[in-house]
């Protein structure tokens, strides 16, 4: 007894514990607002909120959550066959989001040591989740203005069994090119886990890659352009030979019967969907022409601003004091000191980050 | 490209693809029921439904969806402490039911070819996340009447870095004695997982030994005496040296709103949980007493019971005809071809359960 934790895995030492941001009442009551007075464009959330058929499909799927979900979760795939027009067996759906999605391919793909390619700044759950299941991460810093480089991957991956690609990414909000996928995908024996958590708002989606090739995973989730980022809901798009072993490995009955619901009456509320995608694309517009500091292009719901020479950490700071929450990118390893992530929201939301970034800078 | 899959973790190979079992729907249709009319008694479900306050407390968390949960779920941990008795450190919470924290201890403690100790029969899925994760499950059937033998499981464990312990035990339904449990405990290094899924209905818990066992994590659940199987929440209680690494592994914003909030709310309710517990305890007496086969005596919201000269798969086959689903264990590792599992419900199900059993056999 006592000496269990010999057995712990070693690169979990490597892992800090996730210190959570304070939550919208904390911040509130620091800086003296209320806390419907906050605004809370740090975590991409969508500001329209949900869509109102799912919060229905909600309200009526509570009666019945005594009962377990469908192990295979079929009407939701049915869905998003539709939705992407892809065939249902090549989806698998997650309960934990685009996370869950990330951690099954981990338990499959990586064993001690096992390379795990991640070009930077990026999204950080990949590094997390890679050294949770014992790989080790390689870490590709992008080019000039973020610039994906593929040539610096294919000579990266040597070994590796997976490789990271978030397009749009996070907080870059920049796509890859087709030519560049393919190339990569041409070029490694790796598996390609393509994030397209932000894909509804960009000008394409390479879902259909999948296929053509039996190395690339699309992740998509229900977080951003569904409204759906409380329900913990994701999915990905995959080759036959992929999903048949996922499938295996994945937890079943994941997926709560109040997600599944909300899911499939998310997927059928088009409307939603165009209005969220509407008003980021126009909020782009405001907040690129709007902000004096310098914006990188996005095809996400997000933009991200550069701060130099003030630090993002004081800009953040300071727009705390007036309320309003946007994302210190200092915390993205490789994007520097200088560089905050703003989510797009309504028009009124967009003017007033604008105009206290304004008169801060 | 091609060649992915070379790299996948060999040991998924033995893992078979989950098979679901019919849908209510499916067994209505294919033996000429009405969905109405089929009594399914083969999930361990909560006969009464959920609790009112939790379908409340869902269909209000309804409209903020589109908010990610809070990364550390702290209220939910507060009002499990209050219902546990432990503080808050020792507490973590996982929105993949138990099997989510199982495989969160799965990543912490198992390497290619560490061995898993699991006593047999039992829960299927610490060998599918054994073997997910690369893992070696050791398989030690219980003695006789499976009583579980912690002599045997002692000298299994050697190097072993983890070792399952279910009490009440699925399918068998004893509980560990609190000395062979302590003797287990102090006689390993081995991390000792007690599941105690079905804990509300016996006699006792284990869960204060946290207190003074490092090596000790109890696992938790609100499926079945909470009745929120569909909400797929869990939580464990575990030491702190395990609890920090723990917290560095799991996945964060695991929790959905909606669970958070139901969870919240089916403590609160102790009518309903009391309720729960009654029908089971009343319905155990009533399903043992009925039952012309061979019982086990049970701790949990199931009772065991042997079909022998007929074979289990008939048996449940006959009972479908009469659109009665009860669990067929034959699909159990070492329990063998006579046992089936009745779900505890109401009176009136029971009883029908009961009629329907003794005019098979």
């Amino acid at each position: 007894m006592g000496e269990c934790l010999k057995n712990l895995r070693p690169t979990i030492q490597e892992i800090e514990r996730y210190v959570p941001g304070k939550s919208v009442e904390e911040i509130a009551r620091e800086y003296g607002h209320s806390p419907g007075e906050i605004l809370k464009l740090g975590s991409n959330e969508n500001q329209l909120g949900p869509s109102r058929l799912a919060v229905e499909a909600i309200r009526e799927a509570a009666g019945s959550v005594h009962l377990y979900p469908d192990v295979d979760a079929a009407p939701l795939k049915r869905a998003l066959s539709e939705y992407t027009g892809l065939p249902e067996e090549l989806i698998v759906v997650s309960g934990g989001g685009m996370d869950g999605v990330i951690d099954t391919l981990m338990r499959m793909f990586v064993r001690e040591g096992t390379d795990v390619v991640i070009p930077t700044p990026t999204f950080s759950y990949y590094e997390i989740s890679a050294l949770a299941n014992g790989g080790r991460p390689l870490f590709v810093p992008r080019g000039e203005g973020f610039k994906i480089e593929t040539e610096r991957l294919i000579r990266a991956a040597g070994d590796a069994s997976l490789i990271f690609l978030c397009s749009p990414n996070n907080p870059t909000g920049d796509q890859v090119s087709e030519r560049e996928l393919r190339s990569l995908l041409e070029s490694v024996d790796a598996l390609i886990f393509l994030d397209e958590a932000y894909v509804e708002f960009a000008d394409r989606s390479f879902a259909h890659l999948v296929l053509e090739y039996e190395n690339l995973v699309v992740g998509r989730t229900f977080s951003k352009a569904f409204g759906l980022a409380g329900l913990r809901l994701g999915y990905a798009l995959m080759s036959e030979a992929i999903e048949r072993e996922y499938m295996k490995v994945a937890t079943p009955f994941s997926i709560s019967r109040v997600a599944e619901h909300a899911g499939i009456a998310a997927l059928r509320d088009r409307e939603h969907l165009k209005e969220s995608i509407e008003m980021v694309e126009r909020g782009r517009r405001q907040v690129s022409r709007g902000l004096s500091l310098k914006t990188y292009p996005s095809q996400a719901n997000f933009i991200l601003a550069e701060t130099y020479p003030y630090l993002a950490t004081d800009i953040t700071g300071e727009l705390l004091k007036r309320g309003i929450i946007i994302r210190d990118c200092t915390s993205f390893r490789d994007a520097g000191r200088y560089l905050v992530r703003i989510t797009i929201g309504r028009e009124e939301q967009n003017e007033r980050v604008i105009e206290s970034l304004n008169s801060v800078v």
